[in-house]
């Protein structure tokens, strides 16, 4: 090998904000705050702001290599919070609020953070928690003085505002190794304990970049970008990286989720393109309902987290003229792995055909491989029937789970290809499918039935707001699936009804052997539905002898 | 530090092609050929010719780090020389054929080629100069076998076609350091002898990814691009990898770069922009004029190399409708540094308006640091008014110059910076403006003379094609300016009308003491006014004594 004689300069996520402090000072990070009311502020005044918060880390004594915790929404501070730590070569640990205590706990003491930054909403949960937490010496409330509690039970609680306003804001980071850690996020596995993903300063430039790369129209001329998906949640989809990279500008969410907030907040920031889970796009459309209209910018839709149903995508392509981009990943992924992705002749398609395209999980992103594994080990063709255990590999892949070896080891194979615990196909034209969770396949004798199949089917039929397919025990078929359907508001749908539609879409064999009604499905803690919970849930449901293979 | 959890993958600049090839199959590299006719296919059928053209590599024993040449235009059978000989992590060596043959021989010879392939144009040249090359082995002819020619004076002379249709179209690429070099390309100096940068497969896949991120909307929705820059030119400023990443059709003109046959393809190809040297589009505007159009679908055009003047982005934005980006940069640079990117505020302005800001070099590229250091060895503020030396420091930049530690030295500043020889400032909004070459400011008395300023004023004159402003030595100021002009084709300006409207534009002390008319200006192989030619053409002028500080 010769080596090439180019500087050797690391990718640190700390050239990400000054670039953007310098090149697009007042470019806007727009926030629906936790204590109300907006605020905004362009990105040199965000720089500044993250100059004060890192001499305040330094000054708390936070070293290279420790865990600095959040719990907050997406909002300004998380924003700083996200570089200024990893500015200093720490790593920005993003608890997900939404676990339970006991988990919360779980995951600090494990990653062992030494100090925790949280917003306002969650002081109830931390003041419970803590006790519990082993480790952390530092709380700090993400607020101004006038919203701190009169007491509190938390050990020398700080006010962050009160932190930031005795520091100066000259701050030059560091610099050191790209492959540094520069964040963690624990996936909550339907499984086991919570995992830890501990992402470096490499690898989040490079999700940065080959997001950017693979679609450059997402990014171009400065759009107006809306996060719904958490900055707690696999870094936001690397958004927080993108947007200032691009010059894009940032509009954060805050606590309140709901369509109407969130209509609101677009309309009157003219957000270009909001990216989130299916879950916010359903309450979001019927405001849209409500009140005959769109927001006034509102063009694109970015959806991952789960399969987005081809009904949502077709209403808000026809009704709405909203293009809808459909993404797949895993915490794991930094999270993106693949994404809707047109070649020149199917940019020409007509809208509700390039829908059709969309339904599809997408195409692999640049510096995404992918592999596809069937039960008999071999690799599957990619003809668009073969399916098999996906496996992915990439320079924003884990290469395994922080500080635990087993779970590690269960999910590299031998190549260290990481296994996603999907089941997946991949269409001549290269656009993934994925068929199930490995988990949630319903075996049904020698056949896999798709869970997700037959909810998209079942999602078409009138009157259902929502479903669920699971495998429940078979003496003769091993499983068989059941569909949990939640009904919409003053819909009344029967299980004939349900059945004939499904008929005319599925196969015979496919079919769900009953219908239960419900009045809501239970969530995980990142807002999927919980099929473990279901599955526990009808453990012991008694199928009729209606159907079967 | 902590080191992240991530899989430890290298960036190699075979994985675009790879990616290109499945998920952008059909879209096309379309080129213009030197034998005549065009030549079309996908990114899927080049990665078929390049893995053969790899098998065909390795079986004439090209081995890892070995440098092969390239003397060819800009052809599919040059772009996939780019990718088979970094793909088996050889270093693609592409010399600039306008070069001297002297020039030509020291370059191969200080790189110790071991192979060239070149295009049918440079067969005599290859076969006047291959005496005295001391290393290259294997020559061989970038045409089919029936334009082999019937005898060469060249040692086994191959047939490109020939090899590739014996060869298997079936190679998986070696992985390896991505810092490997993957590309070769020597900078003829005004000064000395070339000098050869060597760019690895991380800062190729760095300065591709920064690019990009800059300027993501000039790759969206894969726009059809047209490189008149050439692919022997500081790779084409990346070109080659930002199209097949990006899924963009790439069009590759061939040896023919007048205004009619770049018109034509335009026309003919669709082409949405297209990136080269000022020169060129000199001769397109031309074309427009003749023809009483521009090409249909030419909307952006990206001119570097050179500064391009205020008058032709005028023309081409008010007259043209087509929409004027500027970079600044140099082969030590991968090679682009800033370029032409608007904040969401200058993107409302009007096109005239946004015209006078791509006048100016451009803002910093993501991925690229600028430092200006004044006379007494400070840095100059952002001010729009100080400057100084421009330094440059990022992964896409040279660390030095291949094989020769006296240039390196030379360019290097003790903290490692590049020193690029130009004098700039930066406006306090971050506009990069380069006042002249450091060799070329004529040094009158106390005071600096920027030759660009001078020339940009002259060529607002009517009657003026181009013009050159160079310092003459004068007993009382040390240096004083020479305007040298090419008449337009029928014009007559004379002397004093020039005068009269330079002194309408620039200070009387920046004032040329003396107006002379030539047929023509001396170029460089690069396609930039040779001013060393000029100055030593007029080192003896007698200036009158008209003028003075």
């Amino acid at each position: 090998m010769m080596r090439g004689m180019m500087m050797d300069r690391p990718m640190l996520v700390s050239s990400v904000i000054d670039y953007a402090a310098e090149v697009f000072p007042q470019v806007e990070v727009v926030s629906n705050t936790v204590e109300g009311g907006i605020h905004r502020y362009g990105y040199a005044q965000a720089r500044e702001r993250i100059g004060r918060l890192a001499n305040a880390l330094v000054g708390l004594g936070v070293k290279p290599g420790d865990r600095v915790a959040t719990l907050a929404w997406n909002g300004y501070r998380h924003f700083e919070l996200y570089f200024a730590i990893a500015g200093i070569g720490a790593v920005c640990h993003t608890i997900n609020p939404r676990l339970f205590p006991e988990q919360i706990t779980y995951i600090a003491n494990h990653a062992e953070d030494t100090a925790l930054f949280f917003d306002l909403t969650f002081l109830p949960l931390v003041e419970k928690v803590a006790p519990t937490l082993k480790t952390i010496k530092t709380y700090a409330l993400l607020t101004d003085r006038a919203h701190m509690p009169a007491s509190s039970t938390l050990p020398g609680l700080l006010c962050y505002e009160g932190l930031l306003s005795e520091m100066d804001a000259a701050f030059t980071w560091p610099e050191f190794d790209e492959n540094a850690a520069c964040a963690l996020c624990y996936t909550s596995g339907t499984t086991g304990e919570p995992k830890g993903v501990l992402y470096s300063n490499r690898s989040m430039m490079m999700h940065t970049f080959c997001l950017i790369a693979s679609r450059p129209d997402l990014f171009a001329y400065n759009k107006r970008i809306l996060p719904v998906v958490p900055l707690f949640h696999a870094n936001a989809w690397s958004l927080p990286y993108v947007t200032p990279v691009t010059g894009c500008p940032f509009i954060l969410p805050g606590a309140k989720l709901d369509g109407a907030t969130l209509w609101e907040l677009m309309e009157n920031e003219g957000v270009d393109a909001g990216w989130g889970v299916p879950t916010v796009w359903l309450g979001l459309i019927d405001e849209f309902k409500k009140r005959g209209r769109k927001p006034k910018n509102l063009k694109q839709i970015l959806s991952g987290g789960s399969a987005v149903p081809q009904a949502m995508i077709d209403t808000l392509t026809r009704d709405w003229d909203i293009e809808v981009t459909h993404g797949w990943g895993m915490t794991e992924m930094s999270p993106i792995g693949t994404i809707t992705l047109f070649r020149p002749d199917e940019q020409k398609l007509q809208p509700l055909e390039r829908a059709k395209l969309s339904a599809l999980q997408g195409r692999r992103m640049f510096g995404v491989d992918l592999k596809i594994v069937t039960e008999k080990g071999e690799i599957a063709p990619r003809d668009g029937e073969t399916s098999g255990e996906l496996f992915v590999r990439g320079p924003a892949v884990t290469s395994g789970y922080y500080n635990n070896a087993e779970a590690t080891k269960k999910q590299m194979d031998a190549e260290g290809w990481f296994g996603t615990g999907d089941v997946a196909k991949v269409t001549p034209d290269g656009w993934l499918v994925i068929v199930d969770r490995t988990k949630d396949l319903v075996k049904s004798g020698g056949e896999w039935i798709s869970s997700i199949d037959v909810e998209n089917a079942a999602l078409a039929v009138k009157g259902i707001a929502n479903c669920a397919v699971i495998g429940v025990p078979h003496p003769k078929w091993n499983e068989r699936p059941l569909l949990v359907v939640v009904k919409a508001p003053g819909a009344e749908p029967t299980k004939q009804e349900i059945m004939d539609v499904l008929g005319s879409k599925i196969a015979k064999w496919q079919m769900p052997d009953d219908v239960v009604f419900v009045d809501a499905l239970p969530m995980t803690a990142t807002g999927k539905i919980s099929k473990k919970d279901l599955r526990s849930k009808f453990a012991d449901f008694k199928l009729p002898d209606m159907a079967g293979g």
